[in-house]
């Protein structure tokens, strides 16, 4: 057997309707559309450890295509000698008679005339990836990739592209040489203290003899003291040498280095601080110290868990969650607006066929993801990148509406997560459609069918938006509670029992505008400003429900609890936001977690949300059109006596400042309007500083 | 964020209905159903060059679950220390508070209580394996393995398992050093001529200088001195050194090796030899010595290309092709009787999801596929592994089910080859249903249904049952032309036009018992024996005119055109069969195809029939029920004096002699039937050895 002349030639038919590649462009690394990102994020998520063990993630991890075909239209005057780099190996052939093209040296020559020029690429572990520069040939944007041999005329996905001298597989961060403030030695070996959160390469200097160490990384100095009883150290064997750098960078505040076997010592401590080189586009200034320092403070918490994706929690998990991806995208729109990494966010949570589980196993979190695609393409107008991952939006919506009731509701089946916010499941499952993940799925569907209808799949749009109207005139009347002014969790909840009245779906349907604006009164009286109905405790869920509070103008409201919740952390000295805060705890309760004495998180992304809050709603920026095109800044000083600040955008940052009765607004592009606590709008002229009194 | 207790616990409940470990039944290495053979199928296939640079597979390529979870109930008295090997990293924990067991030094204590033991394992390359060994706790076919965190109560997959001591991601063959016939060295180099076709490692010996030498590798003398004309040679850097043995092993007869650049000589040429060391349980002699030497020479032809998995042809390819796979799991029944390398095999091709194309991009090959799991089932009764590979025949059953048209017709999409035989595309494909896959489709439906049967899915078997049999009830009707006396290849076939009556789907149609008596005659007599109906060329579909002619007791027919045929190959010194063969062709025509002047492959697995053919229809041997536990033995000497041979089942061989008008059949287990010409049937007594007059 054998590939024969009878095997199907599409590609040369496709030289008809496809584009040829764009000459002289600049040849840019490309692959398959989210495999960079897939066989990426499996290695970064596998980087955690538990007690010097690897930990694995607990949803279906999938693999990049191993092999994929590239391919572009040429049409050649004379034979051009092109250089050729791979990640994998390649086989590279013409559309005439399937000729194979020799490559020698990373040079390759391609006939003169008008073909169309393929590569199958092969790579085991990594995503399959070429760059092709010549003179006229050069692979780019304009190439098509494909995994199936059976999608080539309408299913053949643009690819990604990278920057040519960088390799697909490697992902480079910034790296500083940091000293710890203070160390010092002592009968347990050294301990080092770096000033603050930080996150890098443990560098180990002046090791003599040798043996075996343990390094505990602390981000409190108990747990750095703690040894084996926290969860991230590593042992390792060490031989003498001037410097060891340690081969995987790791979250710590402390530095603990314990010699466990032989002789070994270590004189000093030092560390390479890895990060991504971000600018800091949106800030924040007002009135009180204690919410600049909140904002710096979240800020870097912010900066340190935005990585190569956005990571949950830089100490212990280092996993990418969903839910924790959107606020951080969230954030990251109103501080460094680096649309990269909410991308490769998106990509490696989108996953690859087939979908078996929900993303990260949670239900919520594959509606938060969807709902996530729709918010990028507002903060940044990218149709480009909504046309890339239609195929994993739609095959994300179609596994939803394959879990749904009679009724059209979402529910869950054994082996689902419903988080919500660790909600114990007597609240989050019952056997029925839970009322939170309806509203959620609600805005999924009207996501969905935006991104379809860029996508030009006018069809499938059509249908996501019509069930997402459906689905929204459904989720009042079957989960209201005259009684209780509000909506429970289940259909069939007892009124006012604990686990049917919760702040959650009633804050989301006040967010998304469900109630007409007497019954949101009822409801924000009976559940929102009720201290009966169960607290929020956790940043994560503080973040929707502060939003909740200022959608409604509440934001003095706002200000005393962030005062109270964030800058209780800072009292108790934290330098980047926690996990999960509770004023009450004392002592090291603060850094126990999961019933383990160091199991909590101290910088953990969800804990970064005023830097959100305080862009959006103080100062008030927000797009209404994507990429900003159309925006309102509707400022809200919220108890404070003056603010200033900026908001980035695709054209530049939005500069607002509320101060002595005056608002000045300053922009240079889209077309902007300044709403007056008055209801008064103002055209934002481009360029000039728009005045009016406040 | 974080996996907190509120997380899914089914693990727990499982312990209640699923099985607990078989104690101390010895520990085996397990990994996800299918996954060990998709990652060495992608080894495997990897390694065909071609002009020394690899070559890829022309199909989607699948990668085994990056990180499944293993688990097990487990009940202990009182704590057990167990040996742990994993070919990945492993995350290993208990139900109990989802407690993590530490790994040191191989060795993990298992707590006493009952609980549900878990290993998440995550390999980003080859397939997650485990093993885990203990007094009472090992890993075996009672454990589950599951890749979806949702598929654990109804889909949990048994995993595989092989001996403890081979890992599963090395698959190890004998090997045996072999020294050249003759070798002699001049002016480009070295050639040695190893005596007849082989596979092995080259080994260089006695190495002088350093530089780069080319290697050639020649199933014929003149192609190992044809330099780069050749698909197949490799150029390598060489030190001097007694002996250099290359890293990937080959097929050749001859070896040339020419030194390319620098002063580097080589004294002289050996090998190891690689093969499956399996027993020849099969056996054939008759009064004809070319016979005799045919059915040799088939045997060897069969064994070289068994080995991993069944290849098509061991120069070129190397690859895996369903339709070939399936006659050489045919011939192996009547060889090996290996069923470990027909499980391989069909678990490769089987794939993983998505399925978005055909096996091997053909659609033919998917029906085949289908059918062999059936075969297998037959001649081994092995029900063990269809229930284990009942998801994937779900899964390609169900994709052949999505391609049909309002007929159930299944038909193709650009991009899908309809083979046939190298058939080119105005007579396999013309935009409509083609009448030989719809014999196939309806086969391959049946044993669908018989799988889902046998893996307790009743609904999915009916279905698939009905729809074999209304789609077969349609298929004459539908292609039958009553002028031409036979089934015509579309439905609006031109009556007598080469393109649309080809002895294809008569054949088929024959032996699948499509017509009555007197119809079939006329199909026999208007197409089967007539010349004007395109002659069949290759020995692949070959293998199927002549099983038709067989199955008709055309045998002395038969007899003439095997002598022909393979005979013709021999005469020429084949000393294994080849990819097709034309007695009109001369010289070194016969190395020639595909337009490359050796691009033939002189051993390929197709080319073995003739030990089939014995085997079934000679000697008569036939499983009527799963694993022979009824067969029948109808003898058929095809014009020969006398023949003798044996054909293995799972009970031992059953052996057939008929000689001296005496049949002799010796068997010692299931219910066998012997027919005598006349059609009398004589029940086979277990471990005597009936005799009859014939």
């Amino acid at each position: 057997m054998s590939l024969s002349s009878a095997a199907p030639r599409l590609r040369v038919s496709m030289l008809a309707i496809l584009p040829l590649a764009a000459f002289g462009a600049g040849a840019q690394w490309i692959w398959y559309p989210g495999d960079r990102e897939i066989a990426l994020g499996s290695e970064v998520q596998m980087r955690r450890i538990e007690k010097g063990e690897p930990d694995c993630v607990i949803w279906p991890e999938y693999s990049p295509w191993r092999q994929v075909t590239f391919g572009c239209g040429v049409y050649l005057e004379k034979p051009e000698t092109v250089r050729v780099d791979v990640e994998g190996d390649a086989y590279i052939f013409t559309s005439i008679d399937d000729q194979k093209l020799a490559v020698k040296d990373g040079k390759m020559t391609l006939p003169a005339g008008g073909y169309w020029l393929s590569a199958r690429v092969y790579n085991a572990v990594r995503a399959p990836a070429i760059r092709i520069e010549g003179e006229h040939v050069n692979t780019d944007p304009g190439w098509k990739v494909r995994w199936s041999t059976c999608d080539q005329s309408d299913a053949a996905f643009a690819p990604d592209c990278i920057a040519p001298d960088e390799k697909p597989s490697a992902f480079r961060m910034a790296l500083e040489r940091r000293t710890p403030v203070w160390q010092k030695s002592d009968a347990d070996g050294i301990i080092a203290d770096f000033g603050r959160e930080t996150f890098g390469f443990v560098i180990l200097k002046n090791v003599t003899g040798a043996g075996k160490v343990r390094i505990v990384y602390g981000e409190s100095l108990e747990e750095a003291n703690a040894g084996e009883d926290v969860d991230v150290w590593e042992a390792l064997p060490l031989a003498a040498a001037a410097e060891h750098r340690l081969a995987v960078s790791r979250a710590f505040r402390y530095i603990r280095v314990t010699p466990l076997e032989g002789d070994v010592q270590v004189g000093g401590l030092e560390m390479e601080y890895e990060y991504l080189p971000l600018a800091y586009r949106g800030a924040f200034r007002c009135s009180d110290g204690e919410l600049n320092r909140i904002w710096d403070v979240a800020a870097y918490t912010l900066h340190l868990t935005t990585r190569e994706f956005f990571l949950d929690g830089i100490k212990r998990d280092r996993w990418v969650w969903s839910g924790d991806a959107r606020q951080s995208a969230f954030m990251d729109y109103y501080l460094f607006a680096d649309g990269d990494v909410v991308k490769r966010t998106l990509c490696l949570l989108g996953g690859k066929d087939p979908i078996s589980s929900h993303v990260n196993t949670i239900m919520d979190y594959t509606l938060y993801w969807l709902m996530a695609v729709g918010e990028y393409y507002l903060y940044t107008g990218d149709a480009a990148f909504l046309k890339e991952i239609w195929p994993r939006v739609k095959a994300q919506t179609d596994f939803c509406r394959s879990l749904t009731d009679r009724d059209g509701f979402i529910v869950d089946r054994p082996g689902d997560w419903v988080f919500i916010d660790w909600t114990p499941e007597p609240v989050s499952k019952n056997g029925g459609a839970c009322a939170f993940e309806q509203i959620l799925f609600a805005e999924a569907l009207k996501t969905s069918a935006l991104v379809a209808q860029i996508a030009g799949d006018d069809a499938s749009g059509a249908i996501y938006l019509r069930e997402s109207e459906t689905l929204r005139r459904k989720i009042v009347p079957a989960f209201w509670s005259e009684k209780d002014s509000a909506l429970l969790s289940f259909k069939d909840g007892k009124t006012g029992e604990l686990r049917d009245l919760t702040r959650y779906p009633n804050m989301f349907g006040l967010f998304y505008k469900y109630f007409d604006p007497a019954t949101a009164k009822r409801i924000v009286d009976g559940v929102i400003l009720n201290d009966g109905v169960m607290r929020i405790t956790t940043p994560y869920m503080q973040y929707y429900e502060l939003e909740s509070l200022c959608s409604l103008g509440m934001q003095q409201r706002v200000t005393r609890r962030i005062k109270d919740y964030w800058g209780g952390m800072l009292a108790l000295g934290a330098t980047s936001f926690w996990e999960y805060y509770d004023a009450n705890e004392t002592g090291s309760q603060h850094y126990a977690m999961y019933g383990r004495p160091f199991g909590k998180s101290l910088c953990h992304a969800w804990g970064a949300s005023p830097v959100y809050l305080f862009g959006r709603y103080y100062l008030g920026v927000e797009p209404t059109a994507p990429g900003f095109s159309e925006y309102e800044v509707k400022p809200n000083l919220g108890g404070l006596d003056w603010m200033e600040g900026s908001v980035p955008a695709p054209f530049g940052e939005i500069k607002v400042s509320v101060k002595d009765g005056t608002v000045r607004v300053r922009s240079s592009g889209g077309k902007g309007t300044l709403i007056l606590p008055s209801g008064k709008r103002i055209a934002i002229p481009p360029h000039t500083t728009l005045t009016a009194p406040f």
